[in-house]
């Protein structure tokens, strides 16, 4: 980023406060705490009040201009996606956007169907009867399966694969070694030992999907996994075959579920989350981080806690009472011999 | 999958209920709520019989006939085992074999030895001195470290990895990501340093194991891990240095290990199951789900649950009187004051 | 490894007791419990002394003689190191360090920079103005992205990453399909929607750093994350966006972080261990296994145990009258009836 103030506030759309400085320049944006005088730094959030007065950048990025600024500033609708939009410019100058074609290096096979201005990295694989939609972004090491059908302006960074036949939407983005389309882990047991079953059911993504480093969504048994739109999926995280989830989910790192789950529209996996097999969490339910969600289901707009997972007040009330068990144990001991004291007089 | 319900019924030794339907054809296997008319499904779980009898496949595999059945049936010995093999015919529809032979985007030393009908994808690298049995399939961006064996019949999924030196059995799967054969996380601690203990034990895995996705064997210390035949690992599973598997052991999703732990022959750890450093589960344990094996070993056939784990009728115990320890708290209150007024009485 | 013992005491800088020995000659290192009369063992710990004293090696290397020794031993100034350096020629000899240079089925971009004697593995990635320092080892299916800098002598195993803009001290090594440097998880909501937050903020890792399978070090949002140096990494870890590691800090399997989290110098995470977003654990702080830091901090020093977790020896009692509960609620139902007929009498 090299811009001045003036030419940052009018790609806002926003407002200098200060409009002599229209010519300062900026050339990246940080923290408010580390920004310096050449730096463009933002503040949303109310708590940073503080952090905002004694900045030392040469601009912030605000929603309502503030008594007592540092700097001056550029106030904009809405701070928040004005800054998003301002790193997305200093991400695509740190690791630019490949250029559209085949790298001589990656292996693509002549009945795969690549959209306009596809690009594909030196030693992707992508195999016969694959389709990637136009715009899409296939990176090193990365792994599109026969017949695997991609959206438009799909990202797959490097070592990330969409296995057979899975089928993903547009805009999807998978993060190294994500995997989409794997099998479920389906037995069936016979005299002690364990039978594969194929898992033959396919995966359908939805559009604007993130599935993180190390993070599967399995192919179904029989019938399809399914994930709707705008969900987004952290690292380290297990959506297993058969699972239904709705739209905009959020499953922070870890969060996990068994087969057969079903998770609402709009429902959050906080941090290594899980949701037992065939259990349901309804429409902007919230799983807490570490609860596990085994014998009963979450209700839409529920919040729960804990192992077994429980209504969070209920369960908080509970954390609380744990760390006074020593206490009541003594006072029943107490009792105990008051009360033996008291019958015998 | 094209073919008349006779021939599947001869295929699968089976017995066609409706004769005069030996004629009609389907195109693939589906569960009894999607199956359509062209579908085949599949019956074997009593507590699906409603949904049976609601199906609209063109016909019903299942072990014995059931009355009020929507249309014929092929009687099998085992529905789960016949309808396993219709959807392995399925699968290798959707995801053919690959062709025998060395692909020329391969990179495999020349002392590397293959077997006969050995198939290695593109990308793949095989190592000096690496020896893969017969039949076995390598498959994109996976790698075969140096002298490390393996037997006939394996699957190498793309991305999955066997380190040098590894000794794996026949008929062994590994998932995209698996890997065989990682040093174990070992250091000597001198003045506040760690400093790395080289791991050089070795691996040694049975037949007709599978390792999933981000999975890992660990090698041991100086003496080898070692995994019994038939065990199945499902992803994001650890199995640390020296530790000891038995056979047919299953670990589901996130279950893991520390050191040296040795884990019977049928023993199940369900997801996120875990046993600590040295610690035992005798033949035929259950580790539950979310349990955590720590302070004590886990007696054949016993099923634990808990952190730290317990035998799980105690703690399922626990678990319900948690809930009602607010109530307990306020009893112990009453009970403090009732006594109070009395002794004063 | 073939030595005489005397080749081996004299490059332990050691003793051998039995000086008529010198010329027997070993081939491997093993346990005490697993050594034949080919093998060296060592003895460090002395709850092993009776597997010492029945061992069937060759030699056995320690730091002070002792009684009853079934064979000669050669007596060191520190047994582990002693064993650690044999160890780690044995581990050479199993997997030689690779030849330096640059395998032609590498795909390296002319601008990268590369320190003498670098080697570099068929199919590893290495993208423009990337710079890789002296001796370093860049396995198969590597990456290393724009701009990324690696100290000297650093050991990227098959398939790890440093994506670009990463910074990477000395001597550090990287295990199958760890990554430095993806984009954290961040995302701005709006109207029930979640909008990429584009992370620009780098990463810093210092010296003699290792990193895990799976494992990952997420770049910062704005400012950088930071790991210091002699941190110890295992697999399947998750360093947070913005998260700050000091030295010398351990790591063991599944522990991981929130954003923005702060663990002081030789603190460890034990395996599972958890510390939530924008918590502190102190210099030398244990987080135990499993046990998940949410609500309170951790001191420096301090043990803590549980979810949430709490000081050791508090949740130690905690989990201990867990199991009387049962108990508990009975007397507190016999003090009921007790009182209640005393109050009536």
């Amino acid at each position: 980023m090299d811009a001045t103030l003036g030419e940052i506030a009018m790609t806002l759309g926003g407002q200098l406060s200060d409009p002599t400085a229209s010519e300062r320049r900026v050339r990246a944006i940080r923290s408010l705490a580390s920004a310096g005088p050449e730096d463009l730094s933002f503040f949303r959030d109310p708590k940073y009040l503080a952090a905002a007065k004694a900045s030392k950048a040469a601009a912030i990025i605000c929603d309502v201009a503030f008594e007592g600024a540092p700097c001056p500033l550029v106030v904009v609708e809405d701070a928040g996606l004005a800054s998003s939009y301002l790193l997305s410019i200093e991400r695509d100058v740190q690791s630019p956007p490949p250029p559209a074609g085949v790298h001589p290096a990656a292996v693509v096979d002549p009945t795969a169907q690549l959209g306009e201005n596809v690009s594909v990295a030196p030693l992707a694989v992508i195999e016969a009867g694959a389709r990637i939609g136009a715009g899409s972004r296939i990176g090193a090491h990365a792994f599109v399966g026969r017949n695997a059908i991609l959206g438009d302006e799909c990202t797959l960074h490097p070592g990330s694969m969409v296995l057979h036949s899975a089928v993903v939407g547009a805009r999807c983005t998978l993060w190294p070694y994500a995997v989409i389309g794997r099998d479920g882990f389906g037995f069936l047991q016979r005299e002690g030992k364990h039978h594969r079953v194929p898992q033959v059911g396919g995966v359908i993504v939805g559009d604007d999907v993130e599935l993180g480093a190390w993070s599967s969504i399995d192919r179904g048994a029989i019938d399809p996994t399914i994930v709707g739109s705008g969900t987004k999926i952290d690292s380290h995280c297990h959506v297993a075959h058969n699972c239904k989830l709705g739209e905009n989910v959020i499953l922070v790192g870890y969060a996990r579920m068994g087969g057969s789950a079903v998770i609402g529209n709009n429902a959050i996996l906080a941090q290594d989350g899980a949701v037992g097999e065939r259990r349901t969490v309804g429409d902007g339910g919230i799983v807490a981080s570490g609860a596990k969600v085994l014998y009963e289901d979450v209700k839409p707009g529920e919040i729960v806690l804990g192992c077994p997972s429980r209504p969070a007040l209920l369960q908080k009330r509970i954390e609380v009472l744990w760390a006074r068990l020593p206490e009541l144990f003594n006072d029943v001991r107490d009792l105990k011999k008051k009360l033996a004291k008291l019958a015998g007089a």
